[in-house]
């Protein structure tokens, strides 16, 4: 947790999820937003999490996307201690499909609520996070509008092709 | 639609919507960040929801919150067309309590997140918006530390009386 | 979108839901009626959503088959602006098996309906767009007399084999 | 089982389902769509079942409308016999809320449609009927333009008064 | 559907059912009793299922085994037709993995049960068959009796293996 | 316990379970087969349960009839020790509306099976029951066959009235 | 949090939460286990939720019940941070009726234990505290063995009063 | 069951169950701590789980794990018949992912808890029979502060990898 300037802090609750959460870096990545990305686990290190929370806004970060699969406290906790605003990523888990981990997510209490994306969602999260930036900073919005041009592109191509025929 | 320096969008898909979504106003009248309110039907008035989200930006909003229940697809279909963040309160529903509310809204795909909250959890939706615009704004940020202190404050004193005795 | 005289459009929100949405083509193939298959997204191409439905009438087409996961908005959105009928197919999801694709298209408000199938059922999609055409058309009536007559024989066949031992 | 000229057969499965289904009556009473309105029991009455279903097509109906709650075998089997469109309408249970409904009826299997909408949405089932018969004639497609005409009134209204602060 | 003396027809949807439903013929072989087994689809040969559920009584069946998944109307609409008891096998489905078929077999309205088991529990059909049967029949009992002690025998067989560590 | 020639045992985890239970007794009244009624806990008398299960047979029993909710243990330990068919009644739960008990009565594992019926369906529990002796006594038999006239009498007469249109 | 030697603590989410839990509170005095009450938020005094956590082995606690509902992070995050064993009991909502709050609650990742009870089931959580405590000690044992008795001779007082009929 | 001195007993329904079970052996031969482990099904051999359960306590033994799938009697009857504390580990079955194993364990009446960890979660059975046994004996308390510190180094060092960049 070094670099100076980092707007995004992406944290997961164990590295199995990093094959889920690591489409958040690549957005980010690709759009060119600072980020960090580590594994802070709220039942396994709840020290490290208090922590984290604590220290996110005066280490310059604006943004927490937080992952966790099954009874998923991370993205709640990090919302219970942090002012920034949380994006909560539900990851599928092997039993109960993710479905545990969204409502354990996504059914916070009034008062600290956690902006919730859809089971494995990580590169929306991503999405969001820059939507948030975006705000207040004219570059991170016209990152989104350019992304969302390229989607629509990408819709119209494949719209041709498939009337084209050369889908099936 | 009228004032200008609105910072917030509270749109609802019906106005049966509005005892759940009025919670959204009254926390950001106790803060003090500008907002307006109104219907916005996705189903009885897709021309209307298309118009709204594409003046938004121009309008000067920065985040917009939709509720909706059943198909809910108010939320979803605002975060298409603009770029702010959209955030989105699954409604509670008569027959199926929101459930379905809630996956029609944070199931999104990939490319369109909508920030979802708690099954009528509209205050959530408001409070979320302000650390979003926290994000760059002192004032708000500090909004939501005072809100946080007196939420904390609030349980000390119920644990104090608990403890005492003075509740059950 | 160029053929004239066709009667079904078949749309899907990706083309990633074409494995499941051939299976009502192959059928409206097999029964000899005209259609038409693209892909619109209600996410990533809201604008073309809008003007699909909204032409799709005097286009001539008759019945508007959708197929979409998740959030699944494609169905409804369609039905809001169009007058015609709108079959929806819930498109089955990796993560909660086309429950959200269910529930996002079935559970639509008063006033604006969405004909829905089963889970991936593309081909009942496409026999209920020929009933529907039956209602005003001898041929199209009869086609789906035949059909029932066709899967009748296919049962007693099965049976018979099954009774004879010669299945397991 | 009288009257000439009905297009609509409205069908449930027990008396206890008409407070649902009496709004798919209601709504085409409104806008003047002929139909009848009766009880079928598919588990009580069987053969009427049959019957019913066999001599739809010569008394020359042209849409069902089928409610039932619990395992709702009426609209399947409806559909099963009859080569009309069927519409399947999940009636609200006391114990799972329609869910049981609305899986009896949804998920048929292929071969064999039944074009469901929401639990307890028997007016969004009349509407469907009434966009069905539009397909081949203008006068009712046109109650449906006007149909959706003024449900845009309605919420333009209600917006309007919103916006004002009349509502709160 | 030929031999005499037949006490259990066993009949499925469809002959993709088959792999789950001949583990009630497999039971029934096992302990002698004497069965038939053949397709009856409720949805693609309805006069089928009524003239099956009409003439069981006269040929002599004493119960009917029905399995079915997705909107699983089979078991239901047999118990409408025949005084004999219906037990009701849910078939596990692709997407919904069985939940639909079970709720569209067990929430039977008053006047007209099935007996319902677990998903993809054809075994138990033929066990609670033989139950049924043994309630008339000494014999019957006696083979329920001889199975119990045969599982219990291979329970313990199993326990002192695995407490010798000779399971790991 | 005490009176002869009883068929039908009627046992609940609580007497809170009686308004639900007291359909099957009711039922078995109106048809004059004879039962009994008690409370068996599995949770809080395991021992009662055992014995009960045990001393059926002997006691001349032929069907056990077992209400429970929740984490319903009832009808499934009475099927481990007994080999009369148990027929398994799910009672609605405040908080999981039965789902629970259902799923804990139903999904019994391979040799012992419970024929379950829908959530609070005592009733068709006792019918069930009815057909079972059926299988053997024609007298049973024909009650059935007299109430499946009567349900179908009644039917035709709420059809008929509302058909004149007595009913709204 | 004064009185020496309390052996249970008692804590939940919000005073909204006391008419459950008050149910533990009201076994632990029937049988004289001494216990403490009070409310830590795991969401609106975290840090409460750690200080109560790490200290509650030096003072002498040796059993927690956490009860929550919703998104219900209390009972985990206690777990997380203290060595003792956590009872964590799912609180019903309004909305989702506690299945969120069991979910959250007990589907916790591998290390960390929330030993669960039924949703609302704050009695059967005191009841499992004795019984912890009743594993090194007599007396607490004793108690156990006297509230099953109890139990049980209730149930036999019922059983009889409904075979005499005194309970319809 | 031969050796002296245990102290947790290791129960499962079947012997399909151990692949998930001895997740739980493999935890108490690491950290020490005696136990047996067989297999009791509470339907094949009901008596055995009565004779397993009633002498548990004069055997020495101070915590009982039962993991079991589907209708999972197995750990309820165990919590019914014994005074010591019971942990249910609901094992994943194939047709509904262990959620009917769950509720079937956790949704326990009033009188009689089941310690329920999560779906598979024999791990955490373990663990919270260690910290149980913990509650008395200072040295199965350091066990779990041990195994607390090493999952926290575990998690730091991960961490250190990922922001490290070695992770991906």
């Amino acid at each position: 947790m070094s670099e100076d300037n980092i707007e995004v802090g992406i944290v997961m609750g164990s590295d199995s999820d990093l094959p889920v959460m690591e489409d958040a870096a690549e957005f980010l990545d690709e759009v060119g937003v600072s980020y960090e990305m580590t594994v802070v686990s709220a039942h396994r290190t709840p020290e490290r999490l208090y922590d984290y929370a604590r220290e996110a806004v005066e280490r310059g970060l604006k943004v927490i996307i937080a992952g966790a699969g099954g009874a998923a406290h991370l993205p709640g906790m990090m919302a219970a201690v942090t002012e920034l605003p949380v994006i909560g990523v539900p990851v599928k888990t092997s039993t109960l499909s993710g479905k545990d981990s969204l409502l354990s997510i996504v059914q916070m209490p009034g008062g600290v609520p956690v902006a919730t994306v859809a089971i494995d969602g990580a590169k929306n999260a991503a999405i969001l996070a820059v939507q948030i930036l975006g705000t207040a900073d004219q570059k991170a919005r016209q990152k989104i509008r350019d992304y969302k041009d390229s989607m629509r592109e990408e819709v119209l191509n494949t719209a041709e092709k498939m009337e084209r025929g050369d889908l099936q």
